[in-house]
């Protein structure tokens, strides 16, 4: 037997595309195919907003890889991957070591502190469905305390979220929808909570139509976000946020502080000793590593630039899906001794940010603008599409946003 | 005008079923009467444990104020009880001064911690709405956080519960059936959890049949709680608590320590100079005060002996419930210048302890046994019977437990 030994680390969107992808174009004498993955599922990371803000269930994020990939022609090891080492082609695990012919490297973002004081100690971050179940629990046991107390204590019920990027943006939409929920449970008058986004640039969702902003912001406003736009967070406590616009700084007392403003590749892939700018490889176009010509680099730890912008695009769940298949594609080239890679070309088929519920803004085909339902019902859709091609009719029905005109 | 003002502090079992009864038997006409509560609702302090482990929702064990009591009849002050001077007759709030002519004092129980050290700083008490949704809370919280950590952090999914009396045993029934639902949320593996009882004297359920103690106990330990009898609680920290049995010490690390091992009145009734006996007021036989001729007392609040044991009575609902129709009855009496005041007879229909679920152990018509399903449906039957008498059939079918039979 001289299969080559394909490892895939990560089983996020561009792992688990790239592993759902080869067990359908290559058979097993082939090769031999191994998923890592630290959990035994995969979750749509585009979704855990949702389950942070206690919207949605996390198990209605997350899907058995067992349900989408064949154990019997790919091999699973459920193992957390500690390090790699291009030069001897191995990978070493928590609990054991694996050597490669071909890596296809998926480990997805981490959290940019930006060196801000007290963000790595006290603030929540939405980065696995861990930490989204940890901060609904965390406000909800927040919002328990509040009627304890004798005093009043705003700082409980005062929800702080870092950033207006599409995260930031996304996460504060359902929270203004969960807050009359939480309102009720815990017999919290309204009016007493604050909700507050906190942006260093000078707009909500850079990158926006200005139009489809100023709705967003709006809406939002409506639902009683505070924006605090121009506006630095400099420093982070156990209960409070101190933030500075114009040079004038402020106390934000809360107890609940959200960091979602910014976010950069596993650090295992640097510490590696692969090459990378600012936390990502600068892959060829061929998604390789500059160095190695056996290992390849999906999703948020890849950074590839737009000639259009001449600014890296930025990290999709859209574009993680659309490199597996070039990832596939090439793979199957190399192990079959083919000659002729392909390079990935992203097509980028439209950009929604959700505001919950039947809420949203975007654009599709370049440029038309989409607002409210209609916008919504595109974002569900190409939620609903990427369940499809996961794991067809049988995934989309058990897993997707099913209630799209409602 | 010259109606005498009758004062109730307190809705809990005996001043609503004392404001209830006296909206019945009394005109406008008759005498002005006033109810003092903290919160527009009351709550049904023996399901509270439901409440705490996360088997029955809060709402299910509160009912408006407004739905049983008139408040055309009955004059409602939402406010806090600060002191009562039963000299010049008058009741401090919070926001406020109210004079009387006849007081109910029905002000219900506190904690006592017994002087162990910690439990006041860190020990959770069932007491309220407000602090069982926070340990419903606390519990999640802490069993979100589990995965999380880096190293295996078993405090954080140790429950300890102090006393095993009705309260303890109730509540670690309740959690026993709660805890799978638990490990299913957080990806907490079951073997990994603890749920431990800590109690100091020799026996679970002291004062029960050793027959129905062993079949609750034997339940019990097979849904995996463990007891620990004849150990004392010595010290409550943060995240351990120190117990010791045959002066051996041993350490227990858990973040969720709930105490539940014993009360007292409220100490308002002690500070404000009422004769009392371990926080409790000795009543008279017609429930007033040793002291004062105008001031009666129904609950936990007051203490009357049992001739029979030569102990005091428990503290328990089915006699505050039964104390506020002697209360009732008795003011009538002063009101229209009736002389006869009734003595306060106990009725014990009977003792059911809940296993939780379609489980309990109970002795009714002074020795009748009933185990499991019987003696739940019979709890639920008590439950029920209270709600008819506190706001007729709606009420029953709003908020009573009708699933008796499974």
């Amino acid at each position: 037997m001289n299969r080559p030994n394909i490892v895939i680390l990560g089983a996020g969107y561009g792992g688990i595309m790239t592993a759902v992808n080869l067990q359908k174009s290559m058979s097993s004498e082939e090769a031999k195919i191994t998923l890592v993955n630290k959990h035994d599922y995969h979750y749509q990371t585009t979704w855990l907003h949702e389950n942070a803000a206690g919207t949605l269930h996390h198990d209605r994020t997350r899907l058995a890889i067992n349900d989408v990939v064949d154990f019997n022609k790919i091999n699973f090891v459920q193992d957390t991957v500690k390090s790699i080492d291009p030069k001897s082609k191995t990978v070493k695990l928590e609990d054991g070591e694996l050597n490669y012919d071909y890596l296809v490297i998926g480990l997805g973002f981490e959290s940019a502190t930006f060196g801000i004081d007290g963000i790595e100690e006290h603030a929540l971050t939405i980065q696995n469905i861990n930490s989204a179940r940890k901060i609904r629990d965390h406000i909800e046991y927040n919002f328990a305390q509040y009627n304890l107390e004798r005093g009043e204590r705003e700082d409980l019920i005062t929800i702080g979220v870092g950033g207006a990027g599409f995260t930031g943006i996304e996460f504060v939409a359902e929270l203004a929808n969960r807050i009359p929920e939480l309102c009720q449970e815990y017999d919290v008058p309204r009016e007493k909570v604050r909700l507050i986004n906190v942006e260093a640039g000078p707009t909500a969702l850079a990158g926006f139509d200005p139009e489809l902003v100023e709705y967003a912001m709006n809406r939002l406003e409506e639902k009683g976000v505070e924006f605090k736009l121009g506006t630095m967070i400099k420093k982070v406590t156990e209960d409070s946020i101190i933030v500075e616009k114009d040079e004038e700084r402020e106390e934000i007392k809360t107890k609940n502080f959200i960091w979602a403003a910014g976010v950069t590749g596993n650090s295992i892939v640097q510490e590696s000793g692969f090459e990378t700018n600012r936390g990502r490889v600068p892959v060829r176009p061929d998604l390789r590593t500059p160095d190695y010509d056996d290992v390849f680099v999906v999703g948020d730890c890849a950074v590839i630039m737009n000639p259009d912008t001449e600014r890296p695009y930025p990290p999709t769940a859209q574009i993680a899906i659309q490199m597996a298949d070039t990832v596939a594609h090439n793979l199957k080239q190399m192990v079959s001794g083919g000659e002729k890679l392909q390079s990935f070309e992203p097509h980028i088929q439209g950009t929604v940010a959700s505001l919950g519920h039947t809420d949203a803004i975007g654009v599709v085909f370049d440029d038309k603008k989409l607002f409210g339902r209609s916008a919504s019902i595109m974002k569900k859709a190409i939620d609903n599409r990427y369940l499809m091609k996961l794991g067809g009719v049988g995934l989309l029905l058990k897993k997707g946003k099913l209630d799209m005109y409602h």
